[in-house]
């Protein structure tokens, strides 16, 4: 039996899907703002629609209002993110929606800055519009983690990237090494690091690889390739000593590199300065190393970074994971065997017992080529913004 | 646009997929026979079914004669391999085939023993019988590995099982172990083990573990477990120097244990021996051990063994995978980590550099509760009966 098809009238939910379709187009380039988007609907009709696709330009609500112009009236606006409420490039969207006559607005997230939120609601609310907000809010948070993560933490997301062979290693124990994933995998690294505002590496993994962390055009495999890498994420070097050779080939490369330090050599500073680095040093932790929590918090802060990848070598990642910084693994597995003396994905030297073990979700198992991708949540990150005081560490200043 | 419905006329595929659904009812009894099923179809309409439940019993094709009496003349037989033409418990079944008049019969897969593979399908022929070979060949073919190893070269299918953490670790540095995988990944664990004739571990991993390598019909989640659990598979321990304990559970429980050693101490074996254990002594490899082309022949020839199940540590396993012994690798992988000093998945002293990595193909990744399992198959496995030979291991005599 089949019943007869008939007209589906879109619901809330079909709108504000449409209007997180549209947001996902500033996936790549609207950091360090968030993704918006946004659909007017007038008597089951769009009218205007619109996305926020880097900063400077307008926010998805005003493309949207362009676009419906006289139709905005009595219009009801879908839109991902609580409007601002703020003077910013383009003046407070609440205002301009109220303006332009729209009749009801639905709204997915809140503003998740603490310093505005509601305030958006509460000038359309005033102006005698209709407003609801929640609907598909677990789809806005996540397509905004980064964005969400500095504002409610003051510390980007941290998403760790691996590539290992099945047996959970990443270079023979000489420290040879190769690619060991195929080509659609390192193009899934590329657009990675396109999302990302910065992508973190340690010295070690930089003297040894001599990585760019560069995004190459050819290999985002995206439509607008040489557009997003044209924006190259800030190259971040963990360095607390400042061992990072004058010649690595990162401080050659489009877009900016910082080196992350606790050592006060001015000599050596100077030298990296002149190959154009930028330094910044910061409190240290008790191994005399870079604090982490210390560097995420300079990050969002000085920064603007929403989203950091981590790319790096077993030391600084087991550190991270053991600190509960990394919110995210994607692994990148590929079909071979390295045997086991080869090294090891991570270094936890604390963990010795089965009970200190480091549970995870595995949330997602892909197939990329022959190669397979993990995406694992450690159940050891951590979640609130005030656990980043208990580290100790300080607002740092930003060096030049 | 959507094409009326009309009535499909089954072609010899559909019969043919009918038959091998049938023929994996024998999937965990008919070892050390294959799995075979059979059709009988007139008219379009099934006249007459069965399969091969175990050893001893009636062949699918003569159960499938018995269930369609008189209607099976002028029918045609769809069967998943080569009717057998030598008299067995039941007399041929390409006899039986010939004598209800069945008109054409259609068959997946030649007999696999190179000894009458081609008879029964010339018995047929010669009595006036269509015959048609090859219909879906490759099912017949996967469905029976087991089996055809054994026929072809001379030695079972040899699937290695393992668990290990997302980072590769099966146990702490310590030694300290637990189940690392769920109640899901276990369940599957005891139904690999229920359609192997043989599990087959090392003697460290007994001493260390002290595992029971049984079939325990409560967990196999399976309809008719009691009766797959009443068959035990063979228990093989490779003790090269017969130290497996006296007081090994595995020699405590139903079914019986085999020691596979290159020992000649007389007094270790009888002690063994008192104690419910099997003793057979093999050739020795260059490094003292058991040589596992002569154990797996040794297993083939004289148990019967189709599938035998690795379940062992990481030498042993190293040591089976380097010599391309391993032809399936089943992985269960928990979603947590244990760091760079736990024990590795495999000991492959000879890896050392990237060239040397042993590559594999990924052919299935699935969910099993928490746990993901993955499906493997090296590069190195030796596909030929004829590279048993190159090790130079000789037929062995069964020691009771």
């Amino acid at each position: 039996m089949r019943r007869k098809q008939g007209m589906v009238t879109p619901n809330p939910e079909a709108w504000m899907a449409r209007a997180l379709r549209l947001a996902r187009h500033g996936y790549y380039t609207a950091h360090p703002n968030p993704c918006v988007g946004c659909v007017l609907v007038k008597r089951q009709t769009v009218v205007g629609e619109g996305y926020h696709a880097r900063a400077g330009e307008p926010h998805a609500e005003i493309h949207a209002l362009r676009a419906a112009g006289e139709a905005a009236r009595g219009a009801t606006a879908y839109v991902t993110l609580e409007p601002c409420s703020h003077h910013g490039r383009t003046g407070p969207c609440a205002e301009a929606l109220i303006e332009a006559g729209v009749k009801r607005v639905v709204i997915a997230l809140s503003d998740p800055n603490p310093q505005v939120a509601g305030r958006g609601m509460k000038m359309l609310r005033e102006a005698g519009i209709d407003v609801e907000c929640g609907v598909l809010e677990n789809d806005a948070r996540e397509l905004n983690r980064g964005f969400l993560s500095r504002m409610h933490r003051g510390r980007p997301f941290v998403c760790l990237k691996m590539a290992m062979s099945l047996d959970g290693r990443t270079a023979m124990a000489s420290g040879e090494s190769q690619w060991i994933t195929g080509p659609c995998a390192r193009s899934e690294v590329q657009r990675l690091r396109a999302r990302s505002g910065a992508v973190i590496s340690g010295v070690d993994s930089v003297i040894a690889d001599d990585s760019r962390l560069t995004v190459r055009a050819d290999q985002l495999d995206l439509p607008d390739a040489e557009t997003i890498a044209g924006r190259q994420p800030l190259r971040v070097i963990v360095d607390s000593r400042l061992r990072l050779p004058l010649a690595a080939k990162c401080l050659r490369q489009p877009g900016r590199t910082l080196v992350a330090t606790c050592s006060c050599d001015a000599e050596r500073r100077q030298r990296l300065e002149a190959q154009g680095a930028e330094v910044v040093c910061l409190p240290s932790a008790p191994d005399g190393r870079v604090e982490p929590g210390a560097l995420l918090e300079y990050l969002a802060n000085a920064e603007d970074i929403n989203e950091a990848l981590l790319e790096t070598g077993a030391t600084l990642a087991g550190a991270m994971l053991d600190g509960g910084w990394v919110d995210e693994m994607v692994l990148f597995v590929a079909p071979t065997l390295l045997g086991g003396t080869a090294r090891p994905l991570f270094e936890l030297p604390g963990l010795v017992r089965m009970s200190q073990q480091k549970p995870l979700d595995i949330t997602d198992i892909r197939a990329l080529g022959q190669d397979w991708r993990i995406i694992a949540i450690p159940h050891s990150r951590r979640l609130q913004a005030t656990d980043t005081q208990e580290t100790g560490a300080q607002p740092s200043t930003k060096v030049p």
